[in-house]
């Protein structure tokens, strides 16, 4: 592996920010945005449970629609790819099942030697603490998705943007998913910026690294 | 700027692992580690507020306290840097005007010309649908925050493990992170994998791109 050096690190970082004005002419092409999705099935989440899906909307009548439901942001339909970060609605044992029977058939493990494991989870997520918010629990799993989207789609010079201000409830009504058994909570557009954003060439607005962090 | 080829993009995310055991020996070195913390302090968040801080965590002293509230986690103190992901307590209009002044003194705009931007900030999470759960969704901020984390530190060919298995006030108190105006939500050790984690060769459990990944 060829690791970067910690400029480059900095360089992507900075080059990313909520790109406002996609150039709608220019579309990802195949290659880059199946990395892409990669990246996100390869994001990690807590017990590897994945309790999301991905719905990418490439279909500009969608897109129009989902619009109209994101305050209006036309990034929404002058992007590429418009990515719907949604949550399972069956956090349940069954679920936990499907995910301990994926380990074994990819692990080549014996369900008994998962057992631990499944109670473990169980305890945690379906009876323990966490079981009065799961949901919660899913939807802060699912941003760690959209923080390796978004950085992932950096190193290959792809812009985005986050997008917290999308109504779920109309989301999940356009792209009828309670039938397909999830929520969305968050979304993020990708694409190319537009030559003319202005937002590109604004200095980062970061408080200070004393106010960021701390070292103890 | 030279971006990834896709195929790196995927190397990266395949490399990277929760890691289980690190080696001791091994320390981040400081070029690195600010790299890192660059990383981390140029995370997006929702209207660039930055609800966070983050406390790295390198005296072994406080890492061993740690860890007894990790589920006895090697991770903590076998890791280089062990970083809680914190939300700050005052979100409120004060925290909000602090925002506003950062962006006023960083690109040089009045503060009168941030009035709408400012408004538009209070209306959503001050006293709008969002203000019910705020710290909630200062957490997911942080989620976003822990993706980057970790998708920057393998670039760098740094290790992570992620850790919800952590009691937030133990931490907290640990940490005195109430009297610093701060909660802990998720932590993360990073350092560099040992030889002998067995979990480093494991394959990858995904579910199925179909399950995962659905375009419309």
């Amino acid at each position: 592996m060829k690791f970067l050096e910690p400029a480059e690190l900095i360089e992507f970082q900075n080059w990313r920010y909520a790109t406002k004005k996609f150039d709608p002419a220019r579309k990802i092409s195949a290659p880059v945005w199946e990395a892409l999705e990669a990246a996100l099935a390869l994001t990690p989440s807590a017990y590897g449970l994945q309790p999301w899906q991905f719905f990418v909307v490439a279909d500009s009548e969608l897109k129009s629609a989902l619009r109209t439901h994101s305050w209006d942001q036309p990034q929404v339909t002058d992007c590429s790819h418009h990515v719907v970060f949604a949550t399972r609605n069956d956090l349940d044992e069954a679920f936990v099942d499907r995910h301990i029977a994926r380990i074994v058939e990819v692990r080549g493990v014996t369900p008994e030697a998962m057992g631990f494991y499944k109670d473990m989870i169980a305890s945690d997520l379906l009876s323990g603490p966490r079981s009065k918010w799961v949901r919660e629990w899913a939807a802060r799993q699912a941003y760690i998705a959209l923080g390796n989207f978004m950085t992932s789609a950096a190193l290959l010079g792809v812009d985005t943007c986050p997008m917290e201000g999308m109504d779920p409830e109309k989301y999940d009504e356009i792209l009828s998913l309670p039938a397909k058994g999830f929520r969305s909570v968050v979304a993020c557009s990708a694409g190319y910026r537009s030559k003319d954003d202005q937002y590109a060439a604004l200095p980062k607005v970061r408080f200070s690294k004393a106010d960021l962090i701390q070292t103890l």
